[in-house]
């Protein structure tokens, strides 16, 4: 059915141990629809600087991204600066973030945009991700949104009507405890659900995804990478892989949802092997595919068979 | 083929968020053997003071531990002090920590422990864990180790020796990172077992573990727990029902060290949901097997069928 992404496009500046760059290309939107545009049609809505160059819409344009919902404004485009810790990649410090294009943004979608079935409100101001939420035409078959700790300290009230919302909400482990106030990570998942998410998937870095819905939870670890360049973008691309899966299968059962999951961790672990988009942004079928079944080999164990038993010293429960 | 243990065995004194307990069981071989004990016949190494409860040593005989190899010494036993984080119940500070008796421990093993096919040296000393090592009659079909920090930081040439000697080490991932001296898990883990460990399993405490040895990599979640009492042990019962399954079954193919991966898991599981040994002393076949199916529900997802390909927008690799 494919996807309707809305989020910020924007320039990032980026050190991580292994890598630098100034002005490279990011944003939610960025990642997550080139992450979804090898699985299903994406078409965005973003806005972006006058400084933005022409060549990085051809980017999304040669993944097939419908861009006519890419407004240009007047001004400059969003920009992100960030450092990555030299001993632990994984943890990193927002030197700047400029809003600039970005603050002033009133989402318009086009005509086509309104009827799509499958929506993705990638990170980005909740108040944003609401607007485009009410010019569909109708409900979506399936919404779903990714958020950070900003909007959770800051726009706690948009947010929470985003969760009310939404079939599956996408937030950093740390944040679902933050925004359910509750250290205890299952609680605080159950709280979110109960709020309206039917599926809430937390991110933990490093540490894969776990996937919880009302009965049951689904744990996907990160693909193990002996080169991690840069971390940005990770968890967009997740969830653009993850939407890309569902919005071209429709298969919304739990087993669409736990391979939705191992195709978000395989993009994912695409979008960290190198500086912004260079590896995610250059996929053949052959590296989706081996990576995916890279997983089965690293998840796989063999479960009890009929009438097999685990090792017991005494039947009767009682030694 | 059944598994000696070497380790402490001594008393905590631990506050949790949820609990907390003054002078209860605790030490790596302790959990580690009650662990295991559920699977294989357990014949432990350590020392206690003569303040030791002799029913404290009934709870071990009671797993059918054989504690011949247990000695009373004059003196204090083990004790350990520390308070996990309010906020985030997987994080500790030791607040002290007491040797006692086991600062002059040397190990004496019976003349049936020497002879011992299966030889897990717990978290203890890697000076005593060698000196163990050198009184078995001959090398173990396996060997495994546990280490921390501490002994990183303090006894690295004895621990290396112990690297050198075993199959398999179990280290917490920041241990894995430390000893190695590189901050990617996946190169740390390939230079510790170049270094002589055949497998080594990085713990990684609410996010699970990863294995790895030569040719492979797997990971094994940490179950989802709403309520996690006590975290002290999780780590030595974990590697407890990893060494259980191994040497009750001999399976030492990667099958059956990807499914002692999750055994281990489930004993760690079971750990943290009491103070001390509360929860991992009284457990029935059936904790072990419905939690060890509840993992298989955790992790299981749909690799491709024969013929089935993942949805992609161009066969031919190029959009």
């Amino acid at each position: 059915m494919g996807v309707l992404v809305v989020g910020s496009v924007g320039y990032d500046t980026v050190w991580t141990p292994m890598a630098s760059g100034k002005d490279v290309r990011g944003g939610s939107a960025t990642f997550s629809s080139i992450s979804a545009s090898y699985m299903t049609q994406v078409s965005i809505v973003a806005v972006v600087g006058d400084d933005f160059l022409q060549n990085h819409v051809g980017l999304l344009q040669g993944h097939g991204v419908d861009t006519s919902g890419l407004e240009v404004s007047p001004g400059k485009t969003f920009r992100w600066t960030g450092r990555y810790g030299a001993e632990d990649v994984n943890s990193r410090d927002t030197l700047e973030t400029q809003l600039n294009v970005l603050a002033e943004f009133n989402p318009t979608l086009t005509p086509e945009q309104r009827r799509q079935d499958c929506l993705f409100l990638a990170n980005i101001d909740p108040e944003l991700q609401l607007q485009v939420l009410e010019q569909m035409d109708r409900r979506p078959k399936l919404v779903a949104a990714d958020t950070m700790n900003f909007w959770i300290e800051g726009k706690r009230d948009a947010l929470a009507k985003v969760i009310e919302a939404v079939d599956i909400i996408f937030m950093d482990e740390d944040e679902v405890r933050l925004y359910a106030q509750e250290p205890n990570l299952v609680k605080a998942a159950r709280i979110i659900h109960d709020q309206g998410a039917k599926a809430v998937i937390a991110k933990r870095g490093e540490h894969g995804v776990l996937l919880f819905n009302q009965d049951m939870a689904f744990a996907a670890p990160a693909f193990p990478l002996d080169r991690v360049v840069d971390p940005t973008g990770a968890g967009d691309s997740f969830a653009g892989g993850f939407m890309g899966y569902l919005a071209e299968t429709g298969d919304t059962t739990p087993g669409g949802f736990r391979r939705a999951a191992i195709l978000g961790s395989v993009m994912g672990s695409f979008a960290v092997e190198s500086l912004s988009v260079e590896r995610l942004g250059g996929l053949a079928y052959q590296d989706l595919k081996g990576r995916f079944d890279a997983f089965v080999g690293l998840t796989t164990f063999n479960g009890l068979g009929p009438g097999e038993s685990l090792p017991w010293r005494n039947k009767d429960g009682k030694l």
